[in-house]
């Protein structure tokens, strides 16, 4: 079992949560994936999630990032292809996970009183609702107890942003910046392949960077296997542990240091010859 | 079974209370409340325990916010109506949360050397008695066997600051400034029943604002049900999930956009009609 | 079994070393002794690991902060003295914990295919590699299962810095801050008495700051049993509970009070008689 919010580590409301599915399923393993999302941020909440869930045991797991608390956006449970069960409110939270592990088989609504606690808040549905669901399904209660059955395709479904594959292109932007100051992008290293084909170790490449208020420029990077093969302070290009392309700088924040952020655009080509004449590869300097 | 500290996450010292319970109880089900209440701020770490405890399977609960460790300040271990042992210092920390689960039974000193680490330090004892003390009450050791009962009437006292209840008039003032920008005050919603009546939801408030060094103002806000209920930038006054009174401003920091913090004293009356005229309700633009 | 990285709790990597341990040894308990480690900070790490280990259960521990990670730095499992398994790379992170509970009794490289995960990426061996390994050792695979045998004598070691115990005189510096900003010592309690002979509390010390751009100058303290033995703002030198000398101020950040800083050098001697004449001892407007 799982829990991600953005209720913060200082606050005790995870702690809540977890105390919560104790109270209903006392032999339940509970992993805390993070609780330092951003305020408010389904799409940072859905990528930790997208990120975790394969990682994770199989069973019944709880996200909350959750801004239409209270109001009429529907509290779901769904079932994944591998067996799992997602719990949260219903706005794209928990699509992107479902899909990594084969997608939704079925899903139900959180409507039966008997299965949140006595006292629904207005304000705490992690709570008073989907913390409680989460446990009685690690129970064993079946997903349709908790209320009638909704359609898969009628889910909310986050824009996670557009990924454009042309040859020798790639068209991508940043959606996440992570406690290291790495970027990560939109696409795929698949979707790189895609663009400029097979790219060997040192392959120099041109990042246009466009988006917001931020000058256009272009970065000179290379793409690594990993941080170490470049100097430190030097930007590389790679490919990151969920087959995401990441941008980072060896050993310092890439968002800090190259001046970028969540939400610019960022178009990939090979580096030309002659192109940024007398700039050395990856150097900061480079731009 | 539950841990509460000013620790912080990132130094090892509340890690290394769990592992001193884990050597002593094995069995023992850990539930990290917060260690990131903030430094020496007894009256924080005394509201999340409030907040959480009821919530907690029943059990042993070591809080430690602790400036005077090391100094004559008691080392206690109080038995709650409810069953459980709440083990801290003898600072104010545990009082309200022992109440709020039916009060306190009786209390003991922690002094018998039999359950403290073999070496106790004079600057750590969440690790050296507090947690070594919980995991023996939590093994089954009789609360007596700690030390010498104490008179609960003696256990020191926080003062949360006062509330005053006047016919169409609540005094109250902010306690705690929560990660998500909200400001819990020291008032119940019952307390702003209490004064103003039956409140529909949408009811206009007038919240004039006073202490420390803030020049005086009139916020106007409605009471809502929940964040929800209001646009994206505008405050609202609702009864949190605690039945506390909550000061909030929908999806941003209530105490960044209104300028609010800690200690601040608030008199909440019925906006009169005509009182801030031209200015909407709740919006940010109102004062 | 504990987990101790620089992930940083706002990311799922953590959670997700946790999740691969489950997966391998669903009855592992597993503490979570830091994510919040500084980032590259392999210094850092190190202090927090040998803080923590006496006091957690016997088992597999890993240790990741890892700014090789993917290059040729070595991945290793340490077994101690007293019955532990140190998992994490061979850059100095593992060591000064191994030693403090009897030192390294064997080594082995974690090469074995089997004990990793199936796919091993460049960038995330704490999921692919260290936490496997740690996870399999706790199910009873044997140490030498994992790879080839090394000599503990080859493992890479940490400069701590230097401790210079003359007579009168003790030299050291700071080697980490705490989130209370307390500043912590490269030298032990033991050498300060080594240096200035038994010392009473209440004992004026004169510390010699130099060190990088900061300006020499002298502090006066007092030596002291524990904070709340001088006054709310005053600076005390103190025995922390690890043995370690400690720089501190009373319910204030000594780092931010004193103006000082990791990396900092301390030459501490007994102060004279008249020294810094008309100054109150351990008062901030003595210097």
């Amino acid at each position: 079992m799982s829990l991600l919010t953005d209720f913060g580590a200082r606050d005790p409301s995870a702690a809540i949560c977890r105390g919560v599915v104790l109270g209903i399923a006392p032999d339940a393993l509970v992993v805390d994936i993070s609780h330092e999302v951003e305020k408010y941020r389904i799409s940072h909440g859905a990528l930790l999630l997208w990120c975790a869930l394969p990682y994770l045991p199989l069973g019944a797991h709880v996200a909350v990032v959750d801004p239409g608390v209270g109001t009429d956006r529907r509290a779901v449970a769904l079932e994944t292809a591998r067996g799992d069960f997602l719990v949260g409110p219903d706005n794209g939270l928990l699509l992107p996970a479902a899909e990594r592990v084969g997608g939704v088989t079925r899903g139900h609504l959180i409507e039966n009183a008997r299965y949140r606690l006595p006292f629904v808040s207005s304000s705490f549905h992690g709570r008073d609702v989907f913390a409680p669901a989460a446990a009685h399904l690690a129970t064993g209660v079946p997903l349709e107890s908790l209320g009638r059955a909704l359609d898969p395709a009628d889910l909310v479904r986050l824009d996670w942003g557009r990924v454009t594959v042309r040859e020798g292109e790639l068209e991508t932007s940043v959606i996440y910046v992570d406690t290291f100051g790495n970027l990560k992008l939109t696409a795929l290293a698949s979707d790189l392949v895609a663009a400029l084909g097979n790219l060997p170790f040192g392959e120099e490449l041109a990042l246009a960077v466009a988006g917001g208020s931020v000058a256009r420029r272009t970065l000179y990077v290379t793409w690594q296997e990993t941080f170490g093969r470049v100097k430190r302070g030097e930007a590389l290009l790679y490919e990151d542990s969920y087959g995401r392309l990441c941008l980072a700088v060896n050993q310092v924040s890439a968002a800090d240091t190259l001046g970028l952020r969540e939400g610019l655009e960022l178009r990939i080509t090979r580096r030309k010859r002659y192109e940024g004449a007398g700039q050395s590869p990856g150097r900061l300097q480079d731009w």
